[in-house]
């Protein structure tokens, strides 16, 4: 029989699970739940739980309405799906799944982003259980790709850079942000995504807030403007940002981006199996400083991405996480200058033995485009 | 000063906080937050929680990266915004301004999606506070809409009826569902929606699963296609169901349809204020099990309606909650036959005090459409 790669992850979690101490898992619709079995259930005010015990076989809690569906995902794998009509607690069921497995007063982890009204449920009729977030388990499994989610990865980096090289035949001067973002979420799906996931244009000073999305600003000669952009392909995300210049640019901005471009290179150069990833965040941060503008450099260096667009490790001060062969993330310094303008660049990269791996390769130097 | 729609929101919201011996919300980005504030917070891993004590301002705790936008949307609104930056801890500044309204000890409502991950943090800096769901205050709120929500939701509905008389345009037979699915989903936006929400596209025996997306299957002569459709517009969600036979009916399948459609004429007609909720689901089921398919009919009749897909009221079985002016929710009774074909009709309606106004309007004889 061939292995099929949900299995394999199950069986992986069942040993995470009793290594770390935790006797089950408790997710809801999300990234967990798909990494896991294959099923992308919709999140809906019906309870969708799968129970993940340490020891034993997993099972579906899943409304009526939705289990065929998900049996077809579920096929091959030793998942018992339980449905639950309209006017049943699918909570007992839950319980019932636990009480089997002998984890009903256990350390139960429930997934990060399982909405807080089906806790609170779970957390009023178990009330002997322990209840941690399912990350703890999760994030062991899911930080590292294998082979496979690099590839998928690859593929959808490789669909957004094809956005990024038909950026300059769009017209920029004299359109709103809006109008480009609204080009934009278009050539994103064309590219080959799925679907768009965020489109953020940022114009002259708009360009100096780092998650300003896309406005009514009319966009001018000589603006820089901050070009980030995502989607997803077969689940798995795209996500880079380059930042253009409409005709000549600014005073100052030639320098800005200068050391921003030496800053990102920087980062993606410290980038190797067993070094921290803060010290990535430092790579880029301490060249931004060292140019005068380290208080105009006002977020984290990047953040994991796979089946979320933001997951761990994310690349900041503080998280002493050593970097292992197979993690993604974006590495992605920008620096603001208030009323002014900003600038970002950003890719994805994925740690390999010899160091980073950049997914999106674009160019990254400054790129002027006609009004 | 002209009255601000939120602040007279937030102040009927700490009326029904104090009323059910609530001390504070908790929101996180959600429908409750934008129905509360009209910031439309992005759904990110950094914390963003609004604060909203029974007595007292709100205060939005809020990432500084996202504090410049928050802060327009708050513009005229007492309430004071929080920023934390990237190695802070949000849930101390969360706790603070519990401390400060004198609700850290207290009863606290924790938004209904907020994610588990937010909660678990919260409940172990906050070891002496009791949590609740916040929908058990923000429903009465949300549930009764106001005259520009009823407008809003009509006029969401108008462009999503839109959609649904273009259906005899397209070609059907000899396409799959997949293809029906993305034309009606480029058809959903240009109809003048923000964005697709959903597209189901049920042929033949696949129409008999009422969960049932869009699959691989190729749409045949005779079948019936139960298209269910829904996008969102200035906030608000569209949701209708139309199903068409293409070409000749199948055997047994105008009868059928002539059942449905007079269920679903009847549950419309039991609409009224003071009428419990599943009093409408009755109405439509009753007929349905006297034409001998009760057990054809196999989920609730509907679903409230408003800045989300599914909230209250739910129109199902148990649900004694009486209706009132001013709710708006799906009356969509369906009857699905395992492997061979289902239908469904669906119109969001408003309660009135003189009973069910249909947002919906367009057709809903059995619709014959050209292969």
């Amino acid at each position: 029989m061939a292995t099929n790669p949900h299995a394999e992850r199950l069986a992986r979690a069942g040993k995470e699970l009793a290594g770390r101490g935790v006797d089950a898992l408790l997710l809801g619709p999300s990234a967990d739940l798909y990494y896991l079995t294959g099923y992308d259930a919709p999140p809906l005010e019906r309870m969708t739980l799968l129970v993940v015990p340490a020891q034993g076989d997993a099972r579906l809690v899943v409304p009526a309405l939705e289990a065929p569906l998900a049996r077809e995902h579920l096929a091959g794998l030793d998942v018992e799906a339980t449905p639950w009509n309209e006017t049943e607690d699918p909570v007992a069921l839950v319980r019932g799944a636990l009480d089997a497995a002998g984890a009903a007063a256990g350390r139960l982890g429930v997934g990060d982003r399982l909405w807080s009204a089906f806790l609170l449920r779970l957390q009023a009729q178990l009330p002997a259980a322990e209840f941690l977030a399912a990350s703890a388990v999760t994030r062991a499994l899911r930080m590292v790709k294998d082979a496979a989610e690099v590839e998928a990865l690859a593929r959808v980096a490789a669909a957004i850079d094809r956005v990024v090289d038909g950026l300059g035949e769009l017209r920029w001067a004299g359109r709103t942000e809006q109008d480009l973002a609204r080009d934009l979420d278009r050539a994103v799906r064309d590219a080959g995504h799925d679907e768009t996931c965020f489109v953020i244009v940022g114009s002259g000073p708009n360009g100096a807030s780092p998650h300003h999305v896309a406005g009514q600003r009319v966009i001018q000669p000589r603006d820089p403007v901050v070009v980030d952009i995502g989607g997803r392909l077969a689940g798995y995300c795209s996500d880079t940002t380059r930042t253009l210049v409409v005709g000549e640019p600014p005073d100052g901005f030639a320098e800005l981006y200068e050391v921003l471009q030496d800053a990102q290179e920087a980062g993606c150069q410290a980038v190797a199996p067993g070094v921290r990833a803060a010290a990535v965040d430092a790579a880029c941060r301490d060249r931004i400083a060292a140019a005068g503008h380290g208080e105009h450099f006002i977020h984290r260096t990047g953040h994991g991405i796979g089946l979320e667009e933001h997951e761990d490790p994310y690349i900041v001060e503080g998280n002493d996480e050593p970097l292992a062969a197979g993690m993604a993330f974006s590495v992605e310094p920008g620096i603001y200058l208030p009323g002014r303008f900003g600038a970002r660049i950003e890719d994805v990269v994925v740690c390999t033995e010899t160091g980073a791996r950049r997914l999106n390769t674009t160019a990254r130097g400054l790129r002027v485009v006609d009004g």
